[in-house]
């Protein structure tokens, strides 16, 4: 798995408000592909994403609808390497939370537990190509 | 509040254990302060850390033993912007978890909760001089 964070995603339980809390604090969304369930904010060179929390739940297959849901996503350049990451994690002694899958929006994505239990999404999103470097820049952020 | 992740820290039972996972993963330590306590991974622009859960639920006041326990963390450049960082966290709709206190090691370290529980750190760490664009790249990484 590369060493890098591509998203950090936060359950919340009302995208709206929160949102509005992050907008206090003097943040900026990325209204690209916004939507009543999520919220994104370009942070350098990864994204946090706002995400109800019962989207969030009915992803990963966990319960993360308490407060603290949090999963962390590494983005991958081809659909294929989904798999293969998730497998890789399985071998390395992760715990599979949901095999790879296509998505209705067009990507694949698939879930892992480390050994603390922490979320780990692997995710090919046609939509957030990676830059050189790895980097996820939002389009036109 | 900066628009930036700075580091995200897991919590976890074993230390050394978690560390060897994401080494089989692939991933490389950085180890210039690295303790039984904590390990530090370079992605990007931002640092991952392993750290103790009873040690992180020391930090924050929360409890944060059990597995999903994440705290995000934005760095500031200067000591006196962490209080100001939570005050204005406070004044957003945010939930003061620790107030910005000196620690041992030399930096200045706070939390908030965000309306949906997710705690942040704000923290001057002078060991870890922010780049010019505000990444965090670990010294001599």
């Amino acid at each position: 798995m590369d060493q890098r964070i591509s998203v950090i995603t936060l359950a919340v339980h009302d995208v709206a408000a929160a949102k509005a809390f992050y907008q206090r604090l003097g943040w900026r969304t990325w209204t690209g592909l916004e939507t009543a369930e999520i919220a994104f904010f370009q942070c350098g060179g990864l994204v946090v994403a706002l995400y109800s929390a019962a989207a969030l739940a009915a992803d990963t297959g966990l319960d993360r609808s308490r407060p603290g849901g949090i999963t962390l996503a590494v983005n991958v350049r081809q659909r294929d390497e989904v798999a293969a990451e998730l497998a890789a994690a399985v071998a390395a002694g992760g715990t599979l939370l949901k095999a790879a899958e296509e998505k209705p929006w067009g990507g694949t994505v698939g879930y892992f537990a480390d050994p603390d239990g922490h979320p780990w999404e692997i995710a090919w999103v046609p939509q957030f190509p990676l830059a050189a470097d790895g980097s996820l820049i939002l389009p036109g952020d």
